[in-house]
This record gives C-alpha cells, sequence and structure tokens, in this order.
C-alpha cells in the first residue's frame, strides 16, 4: 500500500515572539522539522515544542539553520565547510538533548533556509552538513529536497535518507522548482495542491508544469503552517491522501540511488 | 592509594577571540570544563577543544553559562527554573554531540561563572540546572562546589557527583570562600597553594584559614589557565601531588553524602 | 488647561517576529518609547517604527533595555554602573540615527522592563543609566516612574523629565504599585481604568487604593498595546480624558521636585 | 606640501576576550576606524575605544559590519539594501554616542570586512549603506577602497569622501588587489612596505607590480595592528613618510572624482 509522510516546521517561536500554528499543524503531519536556536527558537521554545510532538506521536526532526536571528536563517551567509559540519552536530546534539528531556528521540534531520538552499545547489556544502549530522547520529535519516544536490550528496555518503517534494510549488522539467517570481510558482489553491499531491504520491514522480514525470522519492510532503491558507492547504492535502488510501505514517527512510 | 583529579575550564575562545592556553593546561589536568556557546565558545571552539581534549586522554566535562557572552556568563541573571533546566539540557546537548564528532565521550557537568555561583547559594537554582542536565544522561557525574548547596542539591538527587575544592582559595570556618576583598583571599605562591592542596587531598578535608578541619568530598581541584602565575600554580600543584605519591586521574564519580 | 500624555512602548518586534499592535497605538497615543535593538527591535524594525511615530506626529522615545533578546529585557541582569551607562548611550545613539534617517528626533528616554525595575528601585543604578543618555543629549526628557529612585535620580541630576502614572494598576500608600499576585492589582475593567486616570490626572496625584492622595508628577500615562483588552483600555482613557476636557499632547518636561 | 592620513581598524575586542594593540596603534596612525557591536565590540569597548581615541587627538571613524559577532563580520550575507542602509545608521548613530560621550566626534565611516568587499565589487550595496550613514550625518566623510565600486557610489552620491590604499598589498593592473594566494600579493617586508607608500603617496598614484602608475585618490594609507610584523610595517610607513617630509594628518575629505 502506498504511503507518504507530512512534514512542516515547528518550533520556531524566539523569547517572548509567539510563531506559526504549531498546535493546529501537528493534528495534520506525522513529522515535524523543529528550530534549534540558530535561526529560530531558544531551549524554552525547544523543550515546550518537543513536548508537543511526543505529546502527538509524531516524528521528530532537528532542523538546524544559519545563526541568524534576524534574518531567520533566510539571508546566505558565506561559512566554510568546517564550521557547516560543527553548526549542524552542534545544532543536531541540542536537538537530541531537548527531545530526550520531553521523553522523544531525534530521526531525522532537514536543513532550513538559505542553508537548505544553498546545499539544493551545492554538493560539497551539502556534504559537509550532512556529515557534521552523521557524525552524531549516523543512523539518523537525513530528508533532501528531491532531485537536487542534497538528494546527491546523501547518495554519495550512503546514509539513510527520505525525499521531500512540495504541497505548494511547481516544478520546472528539470526538477527544480519555477521561480516565485513567475505566475503559477506558488499554488495557493488548497484543492489543486491536494489532487496534485495524491498524483505524485501515487505516481512516486515529480509531475512538472509542462506535464513531464520525473521519477522520485516521494517519501514526504512538506507543508506550511503560516497563515491560513498554508493551514488549509496542509488539511486539505492530507483529507485527499486519506481519501485517495494513502497511508499517512513517517517515512522509514531509505538508502542508496532513486 | 590516594588520587585526585585535576580539573580547569577550557575551550573559552569565540569566533576570532582567543582566549587561554588550552594546550598548555592540558598538559596539568585530567578533566576538562568544555564551554557550550553561552557565555563562550561557539560550535567550531568546542569543535576544536573536543578534538584536543580527546587527544590527550582528558575527561570531558560540559561547562553551562548563563547566556551572555558579552558578560561572559559573570553576570547574574535571574532566570525561572524552567529556563535553567533548559539551558543546562541544551547546552549539554551540544556538547554531547562536540565530543562524540571527536571521538569522546561527556562524563561530567560543571556550571559557570555567576550560575555557578547563585547555584552554590541556592540548592533550588542547582536542582533546577542539575535536572536538566540528568534528564539528559542520568549517569552524568556533576561536579560541585564541595560543601555548597551544589553538594546539597546533588545529594538530594541521588546523582553521582565529585566534589571540588579551589587551588588558590582561602576558606572560612563555615567552608565559604574568603571573600576576595580581604587579604590572604587569593593564594598567589605556586609552592604555598601546592602545599595546602597536598595537605587538604591527604586529609581528605577542606582546612580553613583558622586551622579547622572539615571533611570533605575532595574528589577534585580546581586550576586556571588565565595568566602566567595560573599555570604555575596548576603545574606546582601537579608536581607537589605526584611528589607526595597521589595518584592523578579523572574523579570516578561518588553517590550519597560525604 | 489640564494637560497630559499618553506613552506606550513599540517597535517591539524582531526580524520575522512581529509583536504589538503599533498603528492601532499610535491612534491613541502622544508619546512612543521605541525599542533599540537589545531587548527587542532590530535596525530594520527601527527604521520602520520611527517612520511610523513620525508621520503620526507622535513623540519619539528611546527605550533601551538590557542585552537580553530571549528574556526580552525582563529578566534582572547585575551590570556594572559602567556598563549601564554605556548601554543606554550606545542605545540612544542608535535610536537618534534612526529617528533622524526618519525625519524624527527622540526628545525622551525610558527605561525597559528589569532595567525599569531595578533602577526605580536603586537610585544609583538610575543614575548610572541616565547619565549614558544624558551624556549623549542633556536636553533629553527622562520619563520616571513617579515617586520612585527613578525620579529621586532625576531630580538630584537636574535634568528634564517627566512622570508617568500605570493606567492600569493599582497603588500602595507609599506610591509602589500593588503586587501583582494580589487581587486588584492589575485593572482590567476599561471604564474603571479610564475613570481613575481622569480623577489622577485632575488631581495632579497618585490615588491608591486606600483613598490616600500622593501629590506627583503627573506627565503621562502608560498604556499598553498587547492583547484586545489593553487596546481597550488605551482607548477607553483617551476618550475619558478628552470627555473630561484634558488636553492631550506631548509632556514638556519639567525639572526640580514635584 | 603632500600630506596623508594613516588609518586603522580598533576597538574590536568583545566582553572580556581582547584583540589588537590599540594603544601602540594610536602612536602611529592618525584616524581610526572603531567598531561598533556588530561583528566586534560592545558598548563598553566602545567608550573604552573612545576614550583612547579622543586622548591622542585621533580622527574617529565608526566602522560598521555585518551583524555577525562570530564570524567577526568576515562572513558574506546576502542582505537586501534596506537591510544595509539601516544596519550602517544604526551602527552609526551609536559610534555617534559612544564618541560623544567621550568628548569626541564621528568624522567618518569605513565599511568592515566582507561588507566592505562586498561593497567593492557591487555599487548598488555601496550606495545602500553610504546612503544610510549620510541620512544620519551628511557631513561625514566616507572612507572608500580607491578604485573601486565604493568610490564609484561615493562619486555618484556627492558626498564627501577619502580614498585609501594599502600598505601591504600588491595591485594589479586594473587597480585590484593581488590575490593572495599568489606571491608577493602582502608584503611583509617593513621597508618595502614603507618604500611603496612613499612612493605611491608622492605620486598620487597606485603603482601596479607591471609599473604602471594609476591616478588615485591617496588619502589615507590602511595599516594593520594585529601581529608583530603588522605594527613594524605600521612604523616604517610612518617613519618614511616622515622622512620623505610627507605631512600625516586627517585627511580633510573630498568631493567629486579623482
Amino acid at each position: 500500500m502506498t504511503s507518504v509522510d507530512l512534514n512542516a516546521d515547528m518550533g520556531e517561536s524566539f523569547g517572548p515572539w509567539v510563531m506559526g500554528q504549531d498546535a493546529a499543524l501537528l493534528e495534520v503531519i506525522t513529522s515535524a522539522n523543529i528550530a534549534c536556536g540558530f535561526h529560530a527558537s531558544d531551549p524554552d521554545v525547544m523543550a515546550a515544542t518537543m513536548k508537543l510532538a511526543v505529546d502527538n506521536g509524531t516524528g521528530i526532526g532537528a532542523h538546524p539553520g544559519f545563526p541568524d536571528l534576524q534574518g531567520f536563517g533566510r539571508r546566505r551567509m558565506q561559512l566554510s565547510p568546517a564550521s557547516l559540519r560543527n553548526l549542524t552536530a552542534y545544532q543536531l546534539g541540542a536537538a537530541q538533548a531537548m527531545a530526550g528531556m520531553a521523553g522523544g528521540k531525534v530521526r531525522h534531520l532537514k536543513l532550513h533556509g538559505a542553508l537548505a538552499n544553498m546545499c539544493a545547489e551545492d554538493k560539497a556544502m551539502a556534504l559537509a552538513a550532512y556529515e557534521g549530522a552523521l557524525s552524531v547520529d549516523p543512523e539518523i535519516i537525513v530528508m533532501v529536497l528531491a532531485a537536487t544536490q542534497q538528494q546527491a550528496a546523501v547518495e554519495e555518503l550512503g546514509c539513510r535518507w527520505a525525499g521531500e517534494i512540495f504541497a505548494d510549488r511547481a516544478y520546472n522539467d528539470d526538477a527544480t522548482l519555477v521561480d516565485r517570481s513567475l505566475p503559477g510558482a506558488v499554488i495557493h489553491d488548497a484543492e489543486l495542491a491536494a489532487a496534485r499531491m495524491v498524483r505524485m504520491v501515487q505516481a512516486g514522480a515529480i509531475l512538472t508544469e509542462s506535464g513531464k514525470h520525473i521519477p522520485a522519492a516521494v517519501d514526504t510532503i512538506c507543508l506550511h503552517g503560516d497563515g491560513k491558507t498554508a493551514l488549509q492547504i496542509a488539511r486539505a492535502v492530507r483529507a485527499a491522501l486519506e481519501g485517495a488510501g494513502v497511508t499517512l505514517e513517517v517515512f522509514p527512510g531509505r538508502t542508496g540511488g532513486v
């Protein structure tokens, strides 16, 4: 039977500042990518978020980012490979501790923001970041943007991984995302997004704007929780997948190529 | 045969700023208290320091502090018990990851600066901080300032612990440190410091200025590495202990009262 | 004719995290206390907030706090007098620049959070912080909590100042605030708060719970903008004062004792 | 009579961490570029550094950088033009306050590290950063790397500026610096550096490796203070210029093209 995971970022509050709708999202997703204090969150937010994830039986992921709270880790920074390795290891370690404190365990890792984007383009960067994580936990499942340099990196490393597609983004024929400045790049219609996800999950492939069918590791779908529309899309995707008989569960992790 | 551990803080550089003489200290000490990024250090400094400690076979400790780089964790801050618990857990987790990356393991925890001072006075604070650490690793050995509320806390928690005395500080009859503003409070003479340490280790007691003998958990001696004098004292203490037939080795950890 | 100023904190967002309802508050208040980047805000938030204040013709104040974003400047920190002086000067300078960029000018200064609370209790701390501000701008109007050590400090300094009372807090007979844990300490009823403010402004005095009448510098009323109730109280206070014929305008500043 | 300014970065300590040899450098230079708390320094370090500069009669410059203490502002970050404008304004304002507190005045501005390098390549970035500074102080003298996009920006803005050359770097024929990886790119010989500076100052031109003579705004020479060699070069440059009859004084600032 076909199954897929639904993931979303969470625990992105910081000090007195609240972000996101974590409680609502947790009713929809099966895996949570939890911020680790560099681009968002702090030890108190992490403790509360880990508890929430454990209480909901959600798969827990560390979600490391650049050390840039003001920029929310969305501003590109040029770091050495050693620094990438070390900051990923550090944040994963912190996440493991906070998960353990809540009675849970970090089972996956997903990079955040500009760090993720740069690693999707640059395999050397992805290798550095993932090596940092694997040196801390060789069994961790690395969540990658399917068909990017992130995937090339995990294939080269031979580690456990899971491929991710976006619920609300259109794809080019080379499996890259359609540029946000182009019409149709971002999907705002919940039913449309949901229908596309059902097709891609059932096909085990990325379906591009032109109709091309690119076999891909469709292990998890990236959902968002910011804003009303995002939550509507998240719920619609889940409902449509359930309606189509797809099992929603945490990804088991895979190794090797697609 | 009598044995004792020698500990010192290290890995207190940050970004481009170098602090301390870690390499020289590592030749003297048996346990290192390694900063975790809140009051000093960063993932790169931690990675390098952990490697240095592993290469020297030094016992590794996490050394969490207040989130205050500018103040080096020496400025008192009023945090809730939950925040104390969480920041200790977070920093310990980060230290575990960085130690693991270097092929080592965190075996003890020692609080830093104002956090340590406040916990030496306030058992509730010490309990909160130590509970954070123990929820991450129930087997960790908590290094406490002997005969303070830190020790009261570990006795209450029933966890593994080690008692610490200072090489360069004079003691009052209630086992507190002589106030720094008083003459003789800080010992600058390396031979004097060394001779005192031999006596206290052999006696298994704190010897006060007035000559009082307070049985204490003399498991480890706190040395410093900043400045020429500190390193001289550190070396003199080590040499004197070796000369007196005391074995220098990492503390095994104890449980229960003294 | 009687006049009074209405002030509120604003510009307390940080990076991607939004806080407060600044636009709505600006329709009510006459003076804004604008965060300076240490406990909240960043250069981008400051630029936007200064522009909003200038566009609304609101009196601009610098609102420095402790360097503690996670704690929102609400956690007490022990800093040296020199550090208090320097951090106040630094934040005021930054605020002056951002105000100037928006075509405005910083005319007052109000301390934030734990820094304000500690300075309300400790004249030496207040002196240090205010000296920092006055060394940058000797003409700045220091907003103080009426009848506290903050006021004692400005009287001693001989600088321009303005006294502040709270719209939503009950007072003890020594002009301190009733402890938050006691019933009636915080006023949640908008009409009640409004009526009290009219009486205090007209009396030029703090009116305590027991009915005592303490002559005070009632130059400005502190309003809040967080939550629906706070905005309701703010609007009710403004409406009641206008209904009672009180002019709402920025305080001119005073010197000397009450 | 020919004159030139000698500038160096200073005030780059942070909290407990000391960097540089500011006191020794101040005997050599005529203008100081003082860090503003984003890539280095804090309010306490700034206060002390400003005082030192005022006591030495040194021209004071604000030296803003990226918000990246760990990376010392040397890691490239992608910021929006608005953010560049705001962070420059903010840091300049803070510097003005700290200078004023010490009885001095900020007369110039020089960008730091990666921010400077990116602005030397990208005029739009330079324009954004300089506009931020000029909106705070239209009379400020912007120190630019001669013959780079920094210079193009100040010429376009029509503001006061001063051109800078390096004492210890070799130049290509297009006035860019010889890549550090090439032999001879960095000059370590104090006498050689000094002789080159005398020639360039007297020529009012950059002299390239191939012997080309590029007329340039040689208003100030950038010296370094880190390490023994740097200080030797600084002193040798000063001595050689004095020996050649060049007056060493703060640049007056210029407007328009070279």
